[in-house]
């Protein structure tokens, strides 16, 4: 009996080489299909929804893979998860990886290919010291950032656009690289700045080139304007830095029915 | 001119193999000891109040050295912490360990036997849910648990007593296991159980005992009198499980006039 499991995953991009598996590097995808492997007692190979760079993090990564077993998704999440933590009395509840929902799906879903849209959280610390134990899970900025300003310029990239400006070297460029962003704002929580954007797709590195941009309109090196001349151009020298992987989340994949 | 040297560190302990240097191990002191040794230009041995153990974080460690060149402290402090972080455009602004403050002292200071106690926090993460990101710096309970009874537990250490059913195996035992307790508490931040312990010197291991001895207090295996009855057995069997290090802070080392 052929199954075809969906899994909903979160980790910390932390000491991982990203998502996607290579050999002899320690990968988020290798990780999980080993433990996965392990648990099924055959070889499971995973169709990852987004394949994230080394040190982003997940909160609801999704991937699909097929299963021979009839093993209920629940114990498989289950087994998976202490699998992937180190276990034993007083040891973390949970490894770097966790599986965070099980489901099973009609067969010719692919977690990839049938993704509808997806929403990234980009997390700045904006405080007046460093924070060491906030170094892997923010992009820690001490000068003050104007908030207001990069509001005004991330409502910019709403829309259907061209984003060949924030597309980094090394993106296929063969593609299109016409993308739709449903939404983009930036709010404050205490001393964090919130990033949260949704689009239908996104191009290499497009959110972590947007926060860098943001950033620069929140120093005040830029006017928020600016943002649609930058897009226009279609040119990545006209846009800001690349923000470093550490402060990335992928939050959420939506799929067909899936609230988007 | 020698000088001797005191620094006020903070490290995220996730990754060393605790504080002490020791041969082919990546240790809080040797990484330290490395960066200055490269910054003053001479090998530069350092004295730690504490010997934090693998996991354990601290906010508040303190180490001197003695120095023969005449660099003025904050620019030492500055170009260590250079060292320590990756730098560079958009990566961490801080390394894993950072130097707080460095301040001259007399030459007859010495960081661990002029010491007059010392402030550890420890925290538990109470929430229903393993939170993956917390992993490294809390304990993570999932079951409620009783703070009002946990924090009257908590006053039963306080005071002058002989903490030995609080000693692992592997502390010094010629020595007394007598120590003084000054304030002993637990409180609630949010989903965070915060414990919080000064006294003028602990035994091996001896706060992460009392935490576990704690936990077991907020589960309601134990009633919060049945403390007194431990510490008065000096039997380290009757007391709880040892909790976990990455929950444990090293906060604050008190000197004399130093606000105790």
């Amino acid at each position: 009996m052929k199954r075809n499991i969906l899994l909903t995953v979160a980790y910390d991009g932390t000491g991982f080489s990203g998502w996607q598996r290579q050999p002899n590097r320690t990968t988020v995808q290798g990780a999980l299909e080993s433990a996965l492997s392990l648990v099924c007692g055959t070889a499971i190979t995973v169709n990852g929804a987004s394949r994230t760079d080394a040190g982003v993090h997940a909160y609801g990564q999704r991937a699909n893979f097929e299963l021979e077993s009839a093993i209920p998704v629940d114990k498989l999440a289950l087994a998976v998860n202490n699998r992937l933590s180190s276990g034993g009395k007083g040891k973390p509840v949970t490894g770097p990886i966790r599986i965070q929902k099980a489901e099973e799906v009609p067969l010719d879903f692919h977690a990839r290919f049938d993704a509808k849209g997806k929403k990234y959280i980009y997390k700045i610390k904006n405080d007046t010291a460093a924070d060491l134990f906030c170094r892997n899970y923010y992009y820690q900025i001490l000068k003050p950032l104007d908030i207001d300003a990069m509001n005004a310029a991330a409502r910019f990239v709403v829309g259907e656009h061209d984003f060949k400006c924030f597309q980094a070297a090394g993106g296929q460029e063969k593609e299109t690289t016409v993308r739709r962003i449903f939404s983009s704002k930036v709010c404050r929580r205490e001393q964090d700045i919130i990033i949260e954007i949704t689009g239908d797709g996104f191009l290499y590195n497009m959110v972590r080139i947007i926060t860098g941009t943001l950033v620069e309109v929140g120093k005040g090196k830029r006017v928020p304007g600016e943002i649609a001349s930058v897009i226009e151009s279609k040119d990545r020298r006209n846009a800001g830095h690349t923000a470093p992987p550490q402060g990335l989340y992928l939050a959420e994949v939506y799929y067909e029915n899936g609230g988007l």
